[in-house]
């Protein structure tokens, strides 16, 4: 294969609005350091901006559905018509990310990559067909190369697509994807799938048991062709996960700031990592998920997300909860007055 | 004294409201708890609002601010003058609590109940002048009896002027408070004050050493005295911990969910439900405090906060900063889809 797109070079962030944001943080009327994670957000964000004035006021979601292969091993609470059935609740604006995306006056795109139970085209849902569903990874490769390489394309085509964003978020929807995601991560940190697995939507101790059993047969069906993360995320992971890891390295190519949400998008920023290294510094971590794997992966990734509620719902929902410390870290740093404006005095030398 | 204000009963939370959102959460198209935090907030809220469709259109915000005589014992990076400096900043809208407030759409009020250093009567600030700030505890009660009384009774009135609003937030200034909360919550808790004890503004370790000698000082001055909370408050406590205290005990009284801020709020909540219990049930936590005695503060509270972002500012700001996951939640709450009406199935026994 000759140079493939994503390893070109990421955006470079802004090293001066950065400092400059640095050094008003310093000045505000409040004592270095008390507002705890929101300062290091509105420096973040004003390097990725290059702007002295961060803000978030167009956030972009863009939600990618598909089936998998792997549910033929029963390793959801969910029966699979799921997928599909809510991927007809985003259309009808009855979802948990259509709700919070109006609440946050974001933008919000739909993309079905294919389902295993078709379903009729759907109104507010671009449906870009590769495959009805990964195939069992138990048994075959999840995806051949072709199609792996075409739903990471897709990922990447719904950036450029996007328009007048100022930050971009990623979801997905997979009845199944949380057995994918888990494989895919112990392939990836070359850590035991026992440290890793979860209920997922959720799965009781025995269907957790046998969950684990499922995605060991996969890894060892796989091992010899796990080292490459190409590779790994063709045979593991989803159509849906190759295209979130084309989002996110097309996301950093653009210089746009992404808000990554919780345990199957962060399994797919940390494969957009090793296939680019370059993109984990336009990337802000939302929450930390229920689902158990996720901390080896926020840890891998050197994240500490802002939220911590318990959330495992995935639809990019906890990113969406997140936006608003976003807001909020960019207001106060554009509008609090500085020490020298209020005339109030600084510490002392303590 | 006969018997005081603050005991009478609190308000009741709807039951019915509350077993009817219960129910509407394990509708809604998502894995059961897979909203996590967001789901239990969201029936509390139900609960506290007697309401089907909560929400958070008008929270209100009062800010009191009263000096500490223990800045005596130099317990703070910051200079006793900052107090006043401060308010005059929250009159001119600069503050942290005055870009939040606005960025809400919330009410903000602001109430001096007394400096160290004068200031001539600020616009958008509430003058109830208690006393030149409390004694240093060192070496008196920090407050008399009556002064303590005095600022619990502006506390009250403070709520119960209170219109339109369906969250309240207290928050606090005044240099030194640190000290005065770490005394109280060591009181009121049991608890060896070298727990408790942090940097507060921002100490370095050996102003830490000294501002814990400071406060033990106080304690053993004080011990025989410790056992009521009221006592312990007038001993050691502020004229802004007590309005804190007066106006936490008020809005359980009428009813009014209340959304507590970080360390200092804490403990003011911790004396509030000292001295009425049943206004537990009122409160919500909004973040863990980076300054370390508020985990065990909120331990005694049974409290699990929203955020913890590294936070340790105080005016209220970290309660202001969670506020719009309580909008989140109501959002979700109202405006997702149930499985009936999206045909979505509902998970296997498995």
């Amino acid at each position: 294969m000759s140079r493939p797109w994503w390893s070109a070079a990421v955006a470079q962030l802004d090293r001066d609005a950065m400092l400059e944001a640095q050094q008003r943080q310093s000045e505000l009327t409040k004592p270095t350091g008390s507002l705890g994670q929101l300062e290091a957000l509105a420096v973040q964000l004003a390097a990725m901006q290059g702007s002295d004035q961060p803000a978030i006021e167009a956030p972009w979601i863009t939600i990618f559905a598909a089936d998998h292969g792997v549910m033929a091993e029963n390793v959801s609470a969910y029966p699979q018509s799921v997928t599909g059935e809510m991927l007809r609740n985003f259309s009808q604006g009855g979802a948990a990310i259509c709700v919070l995306a109006r609440h946050l006056g974001a933008t919000l795109k739909v993309m079905d990559l294919g389902l295993a139970v078709p379903i009729r085209s759907l109104s507010n849902v671009e449906h870009r067909f590769i495959a009805p569903g990964t195939a069992n990874f138990c048994r075959a490769p999840a995806m051949t190369t072709e199609q792996c390489l075409e739903a990471i394309n897709v990922g990447q085509e719904a950036v450029l697509a996007i328009n007048k964003a100022d930050l971009f978020i990623g979801g997905e929807m997979g009845i199944g994807n949380s057995t994918s995601a888990c494989a895919l991560a112990s392939a990836l940190l070359g850590r035991p799938a026992a440290l890793l697995v979860g209920p997922g939507t959720g799965l009781n101790k025995s269907g957790m048991e046998h969950k684990l059993r499922v995605i060991q047969r996969g890894l060892l069906r796989h091992a010899a062709h796990l080292r490459d993360p190409l590779a790994a995320l063709s045979r593991l992971g989803g159509l849906e996960i190759a295209a979130l890891t084309g989002a996110y390295l097309a996301a950093a190519q653009r210089g746009m700031p992404m808000l990554i949400d919780g345990y199957i998008s962060s399994v797919a920023a940390l494969c957009a990592t090793r296939l680019n290294p370059g993109c984990r510094e336009w990337m802000l971590f939302s929450h930390r998920s229920a689902e158990p794997g996720h901390t080896l992966v926020l840890q891998a990734l050197q994240a500490s997300p802002l939220l911590d509620l318990g959330m495992r719902l995935g639809e990019g929902s906890g990113a969406a909860v997140a936006v608003p410390l976003l807001r909020a870290a960019c207001a106060l740093h554009n509008q609090m007055a500085t020490f020298a404006q209020a005339d109030v005095s600084d510490r002392q030398p303590c």
